[in-house]
């Protein structure tokens, strides 16, 4: 089955960048289109970022990636080579320059191979109905499996991909995420929709508090489906969205375990939000749920270093893992066996009630394992 | 040889926490001290850490020890258990509970073993001249090797011991290190000395970005060896508690390498202490480092993660190891081959000038090995 959006086609191949599999996509649409984008706030954002970030973001018409190599630090000359790619996109897609958004992942520091990644850009062939799942692994790096989420939403539907498993703690989106839909959305409802949906996912997913020189999130939307319901459409964004983000983090480098950190009872959903990224953030809590260890005093340290946040308090603060209570209520041997069982699991939910207001938030993360420490140690720039 | 400071006495022995080895230590002065203590700043901050905060801070006679047992977050039980400890080392130091420093070390949420201690320190010889290097060892935990600092000071001397290689980004003092000297400071010059000295060592060291509920350095000094010049004092504070911190860092859970992050050209000392500690925390950074891999993009990037400091421009950066540049100037063939050489030592320096001004301060940390991984996901509660 393939995955295909009605009013958007698409090529991927091979620039040069990686030995032979696919490393460049370009997915464009064939009429006008609405749409949104976020950017890292690195102060380190690459000519990618800076050149995207200044095009038309309300009508987007093309997406072009290349993956094996971010064009970051490259000065004017890694400046110019994106300018390259994008001219190349504008002119496949039939667009203005502004209309393309630019993105490259991969190894900092290094220019791309210019001429082999001209040469093999014209020889790609013409776009065509694009399936999103080979896009999807056309943009990945060290991610295992490709990143794709799909919902109808009335008559349209949208899809989702993603990729980036390290180097994640995304400030204004994740690694590389594009969401294509049919439906048929003002521009501005669009971005409003689209920066709610970020903030609730993207922006609360942490591999490994590294927050990337390129992370780039989009939505495109081409109308070929006809007008939906914006609630509806919110619903099924953020329910496309958080399944990426879940993706990520399961598939952080090296992970073994999901963690999601449900943070209630805050003064406000930031404060929530502070105390969640702290506790899923930990090496020590990372660490703990890779060795199946309900170390509860772990995550009260972790609320601990929230130093400016006077208001929590210690006697207050309730710790649970998947509704298992460790803190006031000191777990029983027989809880403590039971919590052993729950942490071998996948997916582990720790859940913490600071017991000062109503605040909320829900954080992605996952567990700190050999694996990460082998990925990042070998990989060479 | 052993390593005494007069007008201090001591006694270590085995309260029962731990199996057989010393777990507990007593170090009082004989005659009346100037003090200075800091504490951390842990929102779950334990009862240990509650009682001494309250203490006569300026007139300190006594430090007792318990390692293998934090005695956090163990509620009423955990407080009397604390009052407990330090009647004990009040009446065998004769002076006021007010006037005992209490520390404790390990496990978070497990009350101590009550009876079985009290029956211990019960047991336990009279102080004599005490030896600082087994107190050093009578406070370890994962520590690897007792960490003691000796250094002259006009004709006094001052010796430093500390413990602590996980849970280790302190807020105000590193895990516990305690500083004991012969020199007559009046109370006031004290503090003022020690909270500079914790200023650029303590609070300039991180393994694991987690800020211990138990952190606490104290500095005691007996007056025994008569006046000193202040100057001089604070010159080798600041040597001990260095050398202290390199220890810290060095020995680091699973550490192979001691990393040490010069930042210059900042606006002020705290933006470089800032940038400084995102460079020394990233786990991308650790990983590179332990696989003595130059990847001058990854602290590009943790630079760039510091989004606050908006004055910071990427064209202005200068990034280099061990002196060997890699930004702007990006390394030739021959410069990168000396990069790798150079990262496979036991301690690497990496300097950044950030070209805004004149600010600048350095941070210590460690890489991030396997080793942390084993330790951390095998150390049960």
């Amino acid at each position: 089955m393939t995955t295909t959006v009605a009013g958007f086609v698409g090529v991927t191949g091979n620039a040069g960048v990686k030995d032979g599999v696919p490393d460049v996509s370009l997915v464009h649409a064939t009429g006008a289109t609405t749409s949104s984008a976020v950017f890292t706030q690195s102060l380190f954002a690459g000519p990618s970022v800076e050149l995207s970030r200044t095009g038309d973001l309300a009508a987007l018409q093309a997406v072009v990636v290349v993956s094996g190599n971010a064009n970051v630090a490259t000065g004017e000359v890694g400046l110019a080579d994106a300018r390259a790619l994008r001219d190349w996109a504008a002119d496949r897609a039939g667009c203005a320059p502004e209309q393309v958004l630019v993105a490259s992942t991969g190894v900092i520091g290094v220019p791309y191979p210019r001429q082999r990644m001209t040469e093999r850009l014209a020889g790609l062939p013409a776009a065509e109905p694009v399936d999103l799942d080979a896009v999807a692994r056309a943009i990945m790096t060290t991610d295992t499996t490709p990143k794709v989420a799909t919902r109808d939403v009335g008559g349209a539907r949208a899809v989702g991909i993603a990729k980036g498993v390290g180097m994640i703690e995304p400030d204004m989106a994740t690694m590389l995420s594009f969401v294509y839909t049919d439906a048929e959305v003002p521009a501005a409802d669009l971005d409003r929709i689209f920066r709610s949906v970020v903030a609730r996912t993207y922006n609360a997913v942490s591999v490994d508090t590294d927050t990337s020189t390129s992370d780039t999130a989009a939505i495109l939307a081409s109308g070929a489906a006809g007008p939906v319901d914006l609630v509806e459409l919110e619903a099924a964004l953020l329910e496309v969205c958080t399944a990426l983000v879940r993706m990520i983090a399961s598939d952080g480098e090296g992970a073994s375990t999901l963690i999601e950190v449900r943070v209630t009872g805050a003064r406000d959903d930031a404060q929530a939000k502070l105390v969640g990224k702290a506790i899923v953030n930990s090496p020590l809590v990372k660490t703990a749920v890779h060795g199946a260890d309900p170390n509860w005093g772990r995550v009260a340290m972790a609320i601990g270093k929230c130093t400016t946040e006077t208001d929590i308090r210690q006697e207050a603060v309730r710790i649970a893992f998947g509704g298992l209570e460790t803190y006031p209520t000191l777990p029983t041997p027989e809880t403590r066996a039971r919590l052993e069982e729950y942490l071998r699991r996948d997916e582990v939910v720790i859940e913490v009630d600071l017991g000062v207001a109503e605040g909320a938030f829900t954080v992605y993360g996952c567990d700190l394992t050999d694996g990460y420490i082998r990925i990042n140690a070998d990989y060479t720039t």
